[in-house]
């Protein structure tokens, strides 16, 4: 193929694959965030090696064409969305996990390796993989680690950064680095590995991960406490955080939440209260945790389910997946920012605000232990006014989530999406020395760019379309 | 005071204190590491406000003055060594706790707040911060960041990196900047929080840190097992971890650090077994974890301290302070690897060895949870030939740490006495991208030059003196 004039890429041996078929390329223009403006890749490529990835980038690098990497596609930011003229560079064929040492604890895998695959491996050992977005059945780890997944466990276990310990990466040269170690402590030289976590594909390709595993819990107890209203059963968040249990999850669901998860699986949830706290303790000290939590959470007037309740472990299920249930005739944009945990009561109270003023339906679920809200506006037509408002009401929540001391992503990344808001919550030289770091890595500016941070991309509209 | 021809530093008001005194320059010429190339400051100056620190660093940049930054200088790698024409720079007076919210569980404190002070502190509000170097005693918040510093609960809560959410940062050029956010997580932009954590000063003056609080645990049990021989204590190690309990400490010490114990405190330890292994759960499961170890470590054939067993916790705080037990004629330099988990049986023989073929005294302690260890090695003269003999055997050490898929420092940094390390861990392309780094936060390279990373200070002599 040549894609660009001057050079070909022709990849060689078993990397051979390279795809310009119109039909691909519509596939691989956008992962499933906001798309912004729209543009299909010039080919679409699938390297199965290091030297794979070294060699695509080496002619990128010669042809100054650029680079956008993509796991699973499963982002919400954009960040895996098509610019013009470049090429998308598919890791999820790069999916062997190279190690798995029970003794020591890590696992090395290649970045295509889907998350729930690694830690389908590492059970048997008494181990897993904890971070758990709530993509993790279909998302990379390769992904997972260029966003700095969050998940459902992060406030006991941490995001995906507390779980890398060391990376190898192909720079836009297409030279090859490692960074980190094999082991769970060092702090030789500066954290790249950090830095390239949540880099979101625009400093390096990465190609391989060794990421720590954690013990499987002996055992779990799940309780689902129901309450007349959100505020109240905001404030069980912050009363287990008083009686000093950490839950491993802490989901708080609002009435719409409610609303949407009986009208997609014929339950009655709404009609049992307005709000759904979701709480799991895990470990040696799991039932001794569930009996704390549920004596406070029954105090503040939860209706909370009893020992041992199987129902309680199907919300969990349910809540996993309570973001995919629109219909076809919505539109709907969801958020993802983070508030200081004793800031969640307010925070809900002026999205509700929002939402009537501008006049756009709205639902929240929270990972409530860390303060990481996904709201979700929505209106029922698509047309110019009612995306008006919609967008209205979204850069409003960001202006209040940032004025309570939060932060415009908890876990989802900036992406492209939210390079418009990321101004507010980062000053101009903080930017400008970010452009800087990232030109130490890609002078070119080759890769993935117009994400993450701004500059080096183009231009960013002001909405989504 | 006028330190460099042309400008003259005048700290106003409150930062006024700037100290030439020789007595002064000679206490501040050196923190606890290693000598390789004595040289004292041209002053010290305590800052006790942001704008004093700016003030400082605008004048050193107009100088071209090195600044060697300092909390209690209580590190162990050289990195708070005075190198030739800089000034000290000590936070310790910037030492307030700004904010400490139990709500959110965070505290913001000035980089000079003691550890022990903020956990202190928080206690009452059933709060800790968590990460607890040996020195936490007497060592500041600031330096802990600026070494990302480890410590003995690093294994079940992680190390100082973990528990930093959002710095301030004066660059070389004296301008103010944020990074991170207040809410646990966050993922807007570069970890650039985390590349300044463990950066060692070279990067920038951290000035404020917000950290991340953890619950006091509801209940802590310790166990303290000793062993025939220190293989059969590290497989205790491998055996609690098989048994898939976290324990918030894990510490093992070799016979020689029984011995030593012994002599300094009349003990009996080396009575009762060749090595010890320690270990603390806690938590609401503390319980029930320390009746799993308890039982594996005694079939294992340890003999284990009895439940509910007081001198237990009295080994944990002597081996808090193991470290610091040298007799005045000794020579000795304590090292700072990590291995994987599985390597610190062969590790530790690998060290026997040595020490003998190199006729140099060695005694281990490790935090084994996490495979780092302090190995010391120690002669009782300070001729040049002992002198060489222990350069030998720490040179033997690291090679060998890194064969087995080792770091060369775990916790302490890299500072100025491990640089000449540096080359056999990470590649020379990973320097440069480092040193281009640091140049994007300190084009003059005048912050703390000669550290953390080869390049941009003075030449790193062969060996300690």
């Amino acid at each position: 193929m040549s894609v660009n004039a001057g050079h070909s890429l022709t990849l060689t041996g078993p990397d051979r694959l390279v795809e310009t078929a119109p039909e691909v390329l519509a596939a691989f223009a956008a992962d499933r965030g906001p798309v912004l403006d729209y543009a299909e890749p010039l080919a679409v490529v699938w390297p199965t090696s290091v030297r794979g990835v070294q060699e695509v980038m080496r002619w990128a690098s010669a042809t100054g064409t650029a680079v956008v990497p993509r796991g699973a596609g499963t982002g919400v930011s954009g960040g895996a969305h098509a610019t013009g003229g470049c090429i998308v560079l598919c890791l999820d064929r790069m999916n062997r996990i190279l190690e798995l040492n029970a003794q020591d604890e890590i696992a090395v895998v290649e970045p295509g390796v889907i998350n729930a695959d690694l830690n389908a491996a590492a059970a048997p050992h008494g181990l897993m993989y904890a971070p758990d977005p709530a993509s993790y059945r279909i998302s990379t780890i390769g992904g997972n680690v260029a966003t700095n997944a969050g998940g459902l466990r992060c406030a006991k276990y941490g995001v995906t950064r507390d779980s890398v310990l060391a990376l190898e990466v192909v720079l836009a040269d297409g030279s090859l680095i490692s960074t980190g170690h094999r082991t769970f402590k060092g702090v030789a030289g500066y954290d790249l590995t950090g830095l390239f976590t949540g880099s979101e594909g625009t400093l390096g390709i990465i190609v391989s991960i060794t990421v720590r595993l954690r013990y499987l819990p002996v055992a779990v107890r799940t309780i689902a406490a129901f309450f007349p209203d959100f505020p109240t059963a905001a404030a069980g968040v912050l009363a287990v955080g008083a009686a000093r249990v950490q839950p491993a999850i802490m989901e708080l669901l609002d009435g719409a939440t409610l609303d949407a998860l009986d009208g997609t699986h014929g339950s009655n949830l709404r009609t049992r209260g307005n709000a759904l706290l979701l709480i799991q303790t895990d470990g040696f000290g799991a039932d001794a945790e569930a009996g704390v939590v549920r004596r406070v959470l029954a105090g503040l007037g939860g209706t909370v389910s009893t020992e041992g309740s199987a129902e309680a472990g199907r919300l969990v299920e349910l809540r996993r997946h309570s973001r995919g249930d629109a219909t076809a005739h919505e539109f709907r944009v969801g958020e993802d920012v983070a508030v200081p945990r004793s800031a969640l009561v307010r925070y809900v109270a002026e999205l509700e605000r929002m939402a009537e003023r501008h006049r756009v339906r709205l639902r929240v679920v929270a990972h409530a232990g860390d303060g990481n809200l996904h709201p979700t506006f929505w209106v029922q037509a698509a047309d110019d006014g009612a995306r008006k408002r919609l967008d209205a009401a979204l850069d409003e929540s960001i202006t209040v989530a940032l004025s309570l001391g939060g932060t415009i992503t908890g876990e989802h990344g900036i992406g492209q999406f939210k390079l418009r808001w990321l101004p507010q919550e980062q000053r101009a030289e903080v930017l400008e020395l970010q452009r800087r770091v990232k030109a130490v890595f890609d002078p070119g500016g080759i890769l993935n760019p117009g994400k993450a941070i701004p500059g080096g991309g183009p231009a960013n509209p002001a909405g989504p379309r």
